[in-house]
């Protein structure tokens, strides 16, 4: 979860003194940060992620954690999992990095002489760029206003945009978010090529693209990738690509192996507590507080079980 | 610029055969994308960095180039030029990087035992989080709805919000945007520690601290500095944190060494239509247009100077 503060590099044990001297001073309480209110959670307000529904991906430096969504793109979540379960991705490799846009990875050779062939998986797939509305789950409205979606919220742990006229729901496209990269055509991608932003969310792109799900760990890894020298952040011939070991649903893997992840469940009251607290920010640092916060900066914890 | 596509990596050749296919085939002329806009441009329609307030911030990887913004934090840039010019950047290093966030440098020892000395530099400036209207000279409005600001818009080739109730006008922290690191008093900044955002703006920054300018070549070797392993991206004890070989004042770097951009005046009608073609994307890509662009998706072109 994002961090409020922009310190220089005090120590925690002085800034805890300082709110405690604060809060005595102004005899009053100072207002919870959205990291404190994190804190006064109780286990009942986390889920673990589905094995069914999370992709390990390991890279050379590390793992990468994506949670999948499978009520808003079932079919080309579907491909997906064929085409994992296949090892199509072990071995394929980063294709672009573009600065504050995406990160995009698959067969470097796909559009080549000797693309890796994809087994039993669809070559084409449906555009799910909206599904009917019944399909966010738990959906809480969030009350902010947005200029990309006449409603925004969260539905199951994931960002969501709502158009209750056209009776649809949809994945936006916030940091982190991964996509299946597509050709002109709206069925041109099958899952053999996702993406995941790694700058400020380019909304644009929602309603146009099949959003799958999300990084909930590891995003650094894609996020420091080098930028590609080629339009688009494409890697050109004499750029290294970083090669991907493999891609695995987190059900394949051994339990000893895996990563214990839980996300906070956006339903819970307590999490509507933290948007709060981001839209009204107290302590000591905060002299201007917006009462506002954009779907994009309002981001779910994730956390590595507590007993791990 | 950012772009518009999140293609597989089709080559550019059949993009723009797909492009005049479909022109022809609709009969219709195909909207043109930001991209092209830009290209429509005339050399008035750019202007040079100004050399007396662009910074060279010189690292193992490469350059990073800061256009300063006085008319939005006179006092707090003055400090920075005396720091600057007394060579205090030099040798210092980055402090910070915290994924989707912030990436920050200045003295390791700030807090410690021996800081580096600061020479003819004040030790505290006042925070300029906000200044008068009158200085967004060249302010040309943006009409798309804001959460954090009454009104949005850039003054040049700055994104600014503005609150004209209470007069004032302030940067906002868009991608790559640079500020001063502050403790909780509103003057404990004095610009000898900087940061610059390198995710997701987080907007509830603006008017809580003081911005000065924006990375307007290099931000990708800031945006892919390993992030740091402590508390809100800081560097630990064991960590490597790169170091600045140097930060100059464009004016004192011989002529044949600079490096020569120029951005996109903000005022100018094409930068007007350059937004636009954000807000209407076109093109046999887009399948929905958000006819929106939130303030910081709208992104002031920057270019080197076309005979270099």
């Amino acid at each position: 979860m994002s961090q409020t503060h922009l310190f220089r590099a005090l120590p925690l044990s002085a800034l805890a003194i300082s709110l405690a001297t604060l809060a005595q001073a102004a005899d009053l309480p100072v207002r919870a940060s959205a990291g404190e209110v994190v804190k006064q959670s109780k286990p009942s307000d986390w889920r673990p992620l589905d094995p069914n529904n999370t992709l390990y991906m390991e890279l050379p430096t590390g793992r990468v954690v994506i949670e999948l969504a499978p009520d808003f793109a079932p079919q080309n979540i579907a491909n997906i999992k064929t085409l994992v379960k296949e090892r199509y991705f072990d071995g394929l490799s980063m294709l672009r990095s573009q600065d504050n846009y995406v990160a995009q990875w698959g067969d470097p050779d796909a559009e080549g002489a000797s693309p890796k062939p994809q087994g039993s998986a669809k070559a084409k797939v449906v555009g799910e760029f909206t599904v009917p509305m019944k399909n966010d789950k738990h959906f809480v409205r969030q009350l902010d206003i947005d200029g990309y979606a006449p409603q925004i919220g969260h539905s199951n742990g994931f960002p969501v945009g709502r158009d209750p006229k056209a009776g649809t729901t949809w994945l936006t496209h916030c940091y982190g978010m991964v996509g299946v990269g597509r050709n002109n055509e709206t069925d041109s991608g099958n899952g053999a090529e996702l993406y995941a932003v790694n700058g400020h969310a380019p909304r644009h792109l929602d309603r146009n693209i099949t959003v799958v799900g999300r990084v909930v760990w590891g995003m650094p890894l894609l996020a420091t990738l080098p930028r590609g020298g080629e339009t688009m952040g494409f890697y050109g011939a004499g750029e290294t690509r970083m090669q991907i070991k493999s891609v695995r649903l987190e059900a394949d893997v051994p339990e000893a192996e895996r990563s214990h992840l839980e996300v906070m469940r956006s339903e819970a009251p307590i999490y509507q507590a933290v948007i709060d607290a981001s839209r009204n920010r107290g302590g000591p640092w905060n002299k201007f507080t917006p009462k506002y916060v954009e779907l994009c900066n309002a981001q779910i914890p994730v956390r590595e079980h507590p007993k791990d």
